[in-house]
């Protein structure tokens, strides 16, 4: 298949899906965003507690902390999906999201600058079309940071405490062809799939990729990560723009 | 306090919050509706499965069935609330209100004319302001009848198995004068405190009425009962217009 | 049906079962009755914990509190019902129920007089014949007010905390018919079905009504309000009764 | 302290504390029987159950099963208990205790006879002053019994699948001396304590015992065998005499 | 069956199996051995916590604890074993052996003496072959007797909390014969099956025998004491010779 | 800091820990080995179970599986590591190891040449120094390898269904200075951290890495890459090495 190939959808292969962000969807939170991929729509909040994890005061660790959750909303996917409170436990794949998430917005955060707070990110996914992981890194960086400024608007904590953005994009070999931001119908047919999250400022936080019952080159490697940093750069701005215009509204 | 005094939010003792019914909001349900009362706002989802809980096919029970679960986003409401899945276990208070819910529906409902399926009902509280058991009821018989419909294009069932429609609102005593659908401000100060469901021919489907650490006379019980019946002719109006605009738009 | 014709077990339509308190079933309990509506038999107990739940102690509520628990007992119907630490949680029906008697005993007690102590209540069906709940809930008071005299005669508090009674029957429409304290086969039969709870000095405590995958008319309400009613002052009779020869007893 | 000196309750060391057997406490249970050993009292019942546990089926065992379950009524002890399903799962006691009493009956069952059958036993102990497991044990044999009379009657079995009888009582060793049966103040400074398990025939089934932080010798083990042996017979009489009275009076 | 005939693996009726204790397979624990009966091979490990469980705070028991868990690798048997956290909780097996482990060692152990410290006991089946519960008490008590060395040497204790040592053998009939530390072919053919607790000084700890839905005699009873004790003795010997040879090793 | 300058352990900055198998050790397992990656040693077998999980059949799909599990050993750590099972749940860590493990081996794996048949992988570890998930996928590839082995040799499947060898190895940077086989004070260290997972061919099967609360260059990403290569080049190395012994000797 050639490069100009379009995609089942009309993409090219270096072509995210239409983003936006809603803010101020859960009114109730410090700070919120529906955040869409495309036709994946997550949910995005931050609230802060005033108070750290019992591990945190027991070790004496000094500064804030961050923490998330995921969920995907029974009616997310085609076929109903059941929740976790009546299973009476988190999937091992919600487990493993839910600390990629925390822990790529802790590497952009400044702990000791949010005081004895936890900073609580929720991440529900309102429709699901590949890719919920990174959409709900994206969308929770401005939620957080929509939070962030409230509590330094009611002079809460001195001063913004991220040090940089964070956005985060899947990648993936489909057919031998490496294709940018993956939505479900080419996600299950991808024999390599990559979750790329990197900082506003080009600098990488966490790799994660595996071949699917499959292996990769080094060379097919290169080729993803390059896609990848395409499709940051876009996602960063257009958080920035969103941001922008929110906190000049707010602040107006 | 004379009987035309308004009430904090500008209503008279009788007059609903602006009631909103947003159709579709989740995309990848049978049938959906993002119901708002006021400030309080319910994602209703209803979705189909094609088989029937155990123990009726243990009983030996035809037909189909009706399961309703109920959730408040950890963002709902300022204070952060902990998911159920979190604590391992549903709170007394949901599982309280989601068998409300589900006895609601199947009171309308006709369980032989849906076959050997399970309609799902799913309404999270994405923002909570007292009455969320009203709201979700009242959407989740329009995301319900919309589920419906599309089983029936689909000539999946024969005909709509809803032999009525159904809405539900809450009424209360706030320092002795009866209100209409009270919101969380009147709730926490209420004496009194009914939910009561209703169908669209203005049948009673249930009726649940406590004092607050208080009682309550059978005149109070008369005049709230009145209350109720006047909201919930409003609101049963409502989601007939809502369904009859989806459903024109939807087959058109 | 006219309305003289008697009931299955010959009672009139507005005729209790026979009523019955065995006090002091249980006597490590501070209080104890087991209570009989006929062949519906439950343990009844109260016992004192000088101490508050987590949560009134964080949010600073003074006073002390009441909590029920409510539990069949695995021969208490003629199949035998599975232990709910067996299958690792309450039903959601026993999860209503203990929610129900906690809020009606609360309904007529000061909870500032009880001082820093919990009042537990728990009721353990013994045998099941049709209304559980509203047994439990009149002998669960006459449990507690012995309780509460235990810890008046040792000065462990100052005076009686009740302010008033409170007892409760089932009323339900079978037939066509408006009877009184249902049992077990009339229940299940039952078109609507009603509890009523009631101080001793006829103020209504709760109220809680629903058809069976059904519904009913403003008159059906009034009637089955009415059949309550003469049914509660006779249960608040005998528990007056019981409760003076009781204490009587024991003071002399 | 002299052999002949009389213990706080004014018993003999070689004396049994009053024992009663009160039958038919649950009647909807197939068997029941309220066992008191003096202040100690414990419900049992037994239930059949038409099918046997999925392991048999799966490694085709054949014949049927008998099972046991044991519990503490919150209300049992001074200090409420509190429940196994609110605590989510059985304590480690109750778990070996119910383990214990399952054996027991086992021993003394000719499992193939019961066809494919499970018999429930149930224990709740409704006042605790030590020795609720042995009282358990004699109490359950004595409703298990009268439960299989009814299989019989009913034609639902052929024959008595019990060989034998089984009863079951405590000794231990108080401030140095052997004690038949001890209530909870003598278990509490026990510093050996034993429970032993014997047929009507006088076959042992089960010997558990244990220095408590203790250990003992060799002769104090059969001066306590020889105490419980005594304690059996008289055990095992009563049981017959009940079960005689009893199953006359059924059938008569 | 002749007194004198081999057992199918060529042992004497009184003869026990290979024992090994294979001393710090465990470095990170404070003490660790790794004890054999035969095909049986249990981890065992001592583990000092410095606080006490919240029971003996709240209770202001002074002094120390000992707890232990026990648990089967799921390749310690040929059919793979689940493990307990897959099944979100322990078996009832598993509960009963690891309470009596702890019992068995807190009866040569002098609480007070350990000081505000729990010692964790943990016995891991790496290869079941029949006797486990007791391999593991025999195992443990060199593992907990190596982890106070430790304490003393670090001079986090005074002395030796331990007043004698501890060990455990089973003994059981097996086709009319009574046999020492029966392997699993054996165990699972045996009518009476005994598990001894011992001091090495000969005194004992626990006892606890039952027929496998059988009964047994005073005769055999004492024919399987008579066998356990000759067993101990050469157990508590090699215990010894093994700690004798360890401790010498960590002092020099 | 040079790169010639020693680790605190004496090693180069690309040289791995010492590396063994130890193979047998869980002789009930089918195939076992305790891999050594210096002190982390790691307890892993592979079990064979003659069906497939339900979702497979459910979903019709054909072939076998491959599932693994992780644990900790209470004694693994030098502050003893609670059991999930105490807690009732598995934490997020051990989720995400598992998970990774059974992803690794399924990536050599034709999971069509397994027949109907699961396999089982355990992975315990028993002494944890760093690098417990690297030591698991490399000891459970020889693990399996041998259980496959004797599955052929049964004539229970027709040929060997690894398609390849699987290995994996840690590598970060610390104090700016890319590292091989971090054992756990380099670990916690370091800056950033990787897992990379290769088949014996060197193709890459999983990457993992992760700034700690850090974020690192492309430049840093490739190093890495290298570093990890050449490790995983002698540890595919070792495997084969070892099972060619291992299966010689077991078919000789």
């Amino acid at each position: 298949m050639s490069a100009s190939t379009l995609r089942h959808d009309q993409r090219q292969a270096d072509q995210l899906r239409p983003i936006q962000f809603e803010i101020g969807v859960a009114p109730n939170a410090t700070g919120s965003a529906l955040v869409s991929f495309g036709q994946t729509r997550v949910i995005c909040s931050a609230m802060i507690e005033p108070k750290v994890p019992g591990w945190m005061r027991q070790q004496g660790v000094k500064g804030g902390w961050l923490t998330a959750e995921y969920s995907m909303l029974p009616y997310s996917t085609l076929d109903r999906k059941s929740r976790d409170s009546s299973r009476g436990k988190l999937d091992g794949r919600s487990v493993e999201i839910q600390r990629l998430i925390g822990r790529s917005l802790r590497a952009v955060l400044d702990l000791d600058k949010l005081g004895e707070n936890t900073l609580w990110i929720d991440c529900d996914v309102l429709q699901a079309d590949g890719g919920t992981r990174t959409a709900s890194i994206t969308g929770a960086y401005v939620a957080a940071r929509l939070a962030v400024q409230k509590l330094i608007d009611a002079k809460r904590i001195p001063e913004n405490p991220f040090r940089d953005s964070v956005a985060a994009v899947s990648v993936g070999i489909v057919k031998g062809r490496p294709l940018l931001d993956l939505d479900y119908l080419e996600d299950k047919d991808a024999e390599v799939d990559f979750n790329v999250v990197m900082t506003g400022s080009g600098q990488f936080v966490e790799i994660q990729g595996a071949g699917e019952e499959a292996t990769f080159t080094h060379e097919q490697l290169q080729s993803l990560l390059t896609l990848a940093t395409t499709g940051l750069k876009t996602l960063s701005a257009q958080q920035q723009t969103t941001l922008a215009r929110a906190l000049l509204t707010t602040t107006s």
